[in-house]
């Protein structure tokens, strides 16, 4: 038994009793569950090391998860295999100020790393939605987004350096404190890789100087189609905008239900517009843009007044998802990328789409690179409803491939987008895909099921675009 | 032969005698040299792709080059292989100011992507001091800095998407075109990867808003250790410069003898320091910049006062490599890294080293990044000189190791630096990056003996730290 044999690690805490694994059971993708066999809650990297080396030679899968907020399923647990939860890893071991860094454990917090980098003037910019709970390891295996990433990068855009345990127990530590590093680029390999290719067991992340001056816009319109455009020429008149959210009727009304933050309901479609940098610079930018508001028809801009006032904007936008759950319990989010320019047409698509569906969708989503999310509401009790909101949310994404964006923003592709990949990919990317994973995992014990289709799967789904005959180079369905 | 197999290729220009290969057979490395079999000059990827499939079936290596102006012999031509040159697909194809991208070919030199994108007010901001001739393929496949890298990036922070021929003639598509991209991130696998893993054959780059305003301080020092310390200082206090160069005394005066650009000679130790943003940012950093300077004891701070007098001082640093060359013909050029606060000490070191080889050692460099370019000057007459340069320069790289650091920068590891690389890493790493290799190139005709040692090679060197008797998982040692 596995969970025997993880016992005899020095100091390891193992669960292998079904009421206690309970807990354990899911992510943040709730529609889908399964208990593992035990999980295990490493506090240090040599058990990290260990349990994998064990696992390996038993032949038994390993789910790697931190927090458990992700919303793809990338940490719900194999049937047949160990949990590793990694929350136990949570101290901070050095801030640099100098140097910009942190250098932290999987299971710190994202919001943690930023309250002990305040006081060096300093802040960890990817704030994913989830940031109070969501874990930094998390982070880095989903590659989280948030809603200053349209500024400041996604989660691979802000580490500079981690060390990886391998599926054999290997220790390796990939990138550097500097901005180059030799050999093929590991880290960037790492970061997004759904705990596939190894465990994340310590993070060196880049820190960023607080800017002097924020200023947070709101504007309202009557027209989805007239914010949407506003969004695409905000950008093209080459601002950069700290944040730029939009959201729906729906998500609106919601929100001011729920948390009263002051937006101004009745309108169509609305627009949170950060502006961060020196006053000057941000004053000449709120000209702009509300120069491109008022010619996209706005019908009324406003500025937060004071740092509450701002804050209570995020707070009701960082909640939104939960101030949706308010109207309806059970809907779906959907998790894609457009080009801006595209933004128009496509939502109006998933509106001619929800129609045919006969469902309702709301829309909140980082407007400022394209990352879309619509929210599908369905009715939990009816039977199969969830599986036509799935498939609802799968044609969305389809589109988001059509126009020349991505399956993924922030949210990875866990167990929700396997079969999206195969529209996403054709056959020779898919195969380079899998013999990465033979290259780090050539037993295939880690997080298998997730993250890359088998090619076999995505050719039974009919969704595979097979070119010139390539032949994949590896599978690996094992278990 | 393999030169007519390629010539029954549609189009391709072959180029098999040895005259006309004569200037192929070196790249800025120019030190060690090659001639290969034959060298090809592919229009399309098309064309690429049947070349690849080609010397695959014929077991021949392929080094594929661009402009060849890189320094660590990553594009010297192998003996037995054949030379793929991709100046000649030098298209840009498209350039999207609302997206602010460029999709261009390889061969398109850095250069003109700026100058393509100038109109837009939008520039390509990665910017080695080769930028004029060095071609955007050569650029991604090591990872080229520049100046402006410090607050920048490098080029691999500024692509979003490339095309790919892998060994065995297949074509991938890397990234997207939105932040995220679902899958492993092969785009980052494959910039810096120095053409052991495909050929590129197109290039989408990230464009950036060119700054609304730029100041650049020129700051001379009695004391290498006082401009050294200033470095850290600036970016401790919080700033980002756009540009944060050092240079020392010898450079100084060759630049100056070379280019009069009104460097102030006597000084030992010079930073140039551009700030940019608006023109309230620029003002607030430079006042809080000259705060630094004066308390590092700056004999001489100045400004400068037009686009004209900037551009002098930007052209006399760029063109400091080719003014070192007037003082003495042979030099060799090391390119390393280390965390900005250990440039006092590290300068230091290099001076002693230096005088324990009895060499002369001129350093300019991109301090903001710590990004070093000691310039060790050799008699090219004297036997064994270029030899003990190299062995000196090998020894500077260690230092930058054992500081926290890296043994690149911006030129990758070519041939020249496999030694160091046994020194930066250790056995899993090693292992991790040839089983990368054998993922993307089973058969080891992509530029083999360059980038990445073989471990046995590391071994007999003694460099190899092998830990815990981890045993590599595989290795290409085959030309």
């Amino acid at each position: 038994m596995i969970a025997d044999s993880l016992r005899r690690i020095e100091g390891l805490t193992v669960i292998a009793d079904e009421e206690r694994l309970r807990p354990f059971e899911t992510d943040g993708f709730i529609q889908h569950r399964a208990l593992p066999v035990c999980a295990a809650l490493p506090h240090t990297e040599g058990q990290v090391s260990e349990i994998l080396r064990r696992c390996r030679e038993a032949a038994v899968p390993v789910v790697t998860r931190g927090a458990g907020t992700g919303i793809s399923g990338g940490a719900i647990p194999h049937a047949q295999g160990v949990l590793m939860v990694l929350t136990r890893m949570n101290a901070i071991h050095a801030l640099d100020p100098l140097a910009r860094t942190a250098t932290v454990g999987p299971g710190v917090r994202n919001l943690a790393v930023t309250e002990a980098a305040t006081a060096h003037g300093l802040f960890f910019a990817p704030d994913p939605s989830s940031q109070v709970v969501s874990s930094i390891g998390g982070n880095a295996a989903e590659n989280a987004g948030g809603v200053h990433c349209v500024k400041y990068g996604l989660t691979v855009h802000n580490i500079h350096a981690l060390r990886l345990v391998l599926a054999d127990g290997a220790v390796v530590a990939l990138g550097s404190r500097s901005l180059d590093a030799p050999g093929y680029d590991l880290l960037a390999l790492a970061i997004g890789s759904e705990g596939l290719l190894g465990a994340i067991t310590e993070i060196t992340v880049k820190l960023t100087p607080q800017p002097p001056h924020i200023e947070t816009l709101l504007a309202a319109f009557d027209a989805v189609t007239d914010a949407a455009t506003a969004v695409g020429e905000i950008i093209a008149a080459g601002i950069t905008p700290a944040a730029l959210e939009m959201m729906d009727r729906m998500v609106i009304e919601a929100c001011e239900r729920f948390m009263g933050a002051g937006f101004p309901t009745g309108a169509a479609a609305l627009l949170l517009v950060e502006l961060d940098g020196t006053a000057e610079e941000v004053a000449d930018d709120r000209a702009r843009v509300e120069a491109v508001l008022a010619t996209c028809r706005a019908k009324e801009v406003r500025a937060a007044h004071s740092v509450a006032e701002r804050e209570k904007l995020w707070k009701a936008r960082k909640g939104a998802f939960a101030a949706l759950a308010t109207l309806k319990p059970d809907y779906y989010t959907v998790d894609g990328t457009i080009p801006r320019r595209m933004l128009p047409e496509v939502l109006a698509r998933y509106d001619a789409l929800a129609a045919e569906y006969g469902m309702t969708v709301a829309n909140v989503f980082h407007a400022g690179d394209g990352n879309l999310h619509p929210c599908i509401f369905y009715e939990g009790g009816t039977p199969c409803e969830m599986e036509r909101a799935e498939e609802l949310g799968g044609k969305m994404l389809e589109i988001c491939v059509e126009v020349g964006g991505t399956i993924t923003g922030e949210h990875g592709v866990g167990i929700e987008k396997l079969k999206q990949m195969c529209v996403q990919f054709r056959a020779p990317e898919l195969a380079m895909f899998h013999a990465i994973k033979a290259a780090f995992d050539p037993d295939g014990i880690l997080n298998p099921g997730k993250g890359i289709p088998a090619l076999k799967r995505c050719a039974e789904w009919g969704g595979m675009h097979v070119q010139g005959g390539v032949v994949p180079r590896s599978e690996i369905p094992r278990f």
